[in-house]
């Protein structure tokens, strides 16, 4: 296959840097079996095939999705797939039961309605399926409040025929703060798990599993007493906004989005060909603001974007670009960027090697 | 064709209803002649090939695009492209010269290092490509600051070979100002653009176009004296910031996303299965804030969103939706909410009528 080089890409473009993404594979593997936790990556991040494929093969115990069609897609490859969400609708149900007899399926749940339409899915299809039970942690998203509604919801589990009780899930979304001080937040994780542990065990349902995890809060996970599952996206990738709570470093960054300086019309301003459509607008972390910054030049920010345009505030450099240079942007948030193209363009060593579909995109 | 019903949809979907997308378009149809206005509205918006065929069949004078893929798919109905775009980068410039030579093919620019590189690959090409030189009205995102720049550059385009001077243009897409307060604005954007026309003209350059308009001014466009074209994009479905702007009624909201409630676990809220991959995060001008309203209960705000999740306010209302029930959120911007779907389901007297891609996504 001839492959494109950076220079003749058309622009905007996603890239990938495999060397970096190995090495962030690498390092969460080892920080997994260091701590005995299971790593399930959610690969919503980069609903890839090929990328799922390397988690696996670097250790990952299987995919976990957030649509029908991420787990469909990943479904090619692992034979294991926890879809995060709840399965709600004859859609999602028929889907789900559709998925290849070999794959072991769990789901996330918060309510009786989806518990209730799983079992009768489930049974109509002659097939089991396993149940985490949702909590929140504090997002205020979904999840069960309390624990005596998470025992209620495990008894049902339990009494239900087709489903399988695995245990509980949560997803602590809403933790922002640096690594460094993320101390206190996590006690008050594991106290709050505790206490649903504590409460389901009493009742005679001791969760098998205790599925959380994100990637801020990555490298502390194993300060969550009692959690067997970490479910990970982002940090295949990282993004701007993990590098500036120091889940990684900006080198760790794997993804980026290849732009063309298109305009300078404005004085003091420069305009490139990835905005919104391309990198998402979203709010991020960093105190510098705006909605990127440049994989080479991190103190050039991203600072506003359009769908086809981006602002650069070249402010702070002397560095200043002319009409047709070109430029790589990281994200804020890396999910919903890529979820923006349609194929990633691989690099290793620099150099081009492969071009992979982001097949799992819609839903 | 069969075609599925609403209810059959997999959540999320993007619902057009084309009664409403043809009452908008015989409205700003019935303006721009009333005007005597050019219509060339920017299908960014839709990237749908039928929905450009609409539109030409409603008086359109042609196709807007932000894209080379946009002016690549567009072509296919429109023998007039307006590229809305820096043509910058060797790329592009191919793919321009591509377009079917029956095609009328325009660009809008700012610099010399486009116009340079446009000249000379129209030259290579033998085909001549119209050149409107694009000015700031006070977006401060691309165009050209003072009249002299203006007529600079307009006098190298008359100069240059291979290229058609055509005019001017700008987008004052900054103008977030309700309708009918609008006066002012419009006021300072017709003396902007007097200063400009009285430059070019006195330079023997008088613009033979004057591009310009967007949706939320739309229905003023004519208090800008000298515009002979407006280009609105939004206008073609409407959505949540237009009718907060009063550029049209919330009933001529044509867009939408179908969702079906997923969890009600958390007390006081409902979560539905639109979040920023289906709905796009985009703050958005109405006062109550949020990422979008229901179609059927405007007064139910989705207060906020994360890539499958969106969150309902339901504290202004009675209503208390059962997991499983399905409903309609108009986005702030339908732009990038359209741009994040593959294709839209098409209704007709509610009923369904057509599927058709959105075609133009990506680069």
């Amino acid at each position: 296959m001839d492959l494109p080089s950076l220079d003749s890409l058309v622009t905007p473009a996603a890239i990938v840097d495999l060397d970096r993404v190995e090495a962030n594979l690498q390092r969460v593997a080892a920080y997994t079996r260091e701590h005995g936790l299971r790593w399930r990556p959610h690969t919503k991040t980069h609903k890839t095939v090929e990328l799922t494929a390397l988690q696996l093969r670097a250790g990952a115990a299987g995919a976990t999705v957030a649509t029908l069609h991420e787990a469909e897609v990943m479904a090619s490859v692992a034979d294991d797939v926890l879809v995060a969400y709840p399965p709600v609708g004859p859609q999602r149900l028929a889907r789900l039961m559709a998925l290849p007899r070999h794959v072991r399926v769990t789901v996330a749940l918060d309510s009786r309605e989806a518990l209730d339409g799983l079992g009768r899915a489930a049974r109509d299809a002659g097939r089991t399926v396993g149940v985490l039970v949702e909590l929140d942690m504090g997002m205020r998203r979904v999840g069960l409040q309390a624990p005596e509604e998470a025992v209620a919801l495990a008894r049902a589990v339990a009494d239900t025929e087709g489903v399988r009780y695995e245990g509980i899930t949560f997803y602590a979304g809403h933790v922002r703060t640096p690594v460094a001080e993320q101390g206190p937040v996590l006690r008050e994780q594991a106290s709050r798990v505790g206490t649903f542990v504590t409460a389901l065990a009493a009742a005679g349902l001791k969760p098998p599993q205790v599925s959380g995890g994100s990637t801020p809060t990555l490298w502390r996970s194993h300060e969550v007493a009692g959690l067997t599952e970490i479910r990970p996206g982002v940090n295949v990738f990282n993004d701007r906004n993990s590098a500036a709570l120091g889940a990684c470093a900006w080198t760790e960054c794997a993804y980026s989005v290849l732009a063309t300086v298109v305009s300078t019309a404005v004085p003091g301003q420069v305009v490139i060909d990835a905005g919104s459509k391309a990198l998402a607008k979203e709010e991020g972390v960093d105190p510098a603001g705006g909605y990127g910054a440049l994989l080479d030049r991190p103190e050039v920010v991203v600072r506003g974007v359009s769908e086809e345009h981006g602002l650069l505030d070249v402010s702070g450099t002397a560095w200043r670009p002319r009409v047709g240079e070109r430029v790589r942007v990281v994200p804020n948030h890396v999910c919903t960027s890529v979820n923006l193209h349609e194929r990633l363009h691989v690099l290793r060593s620099g150099a081009p090697h492969a071009t992979w579909s982001v097949a799992a995109r819609g839903w």
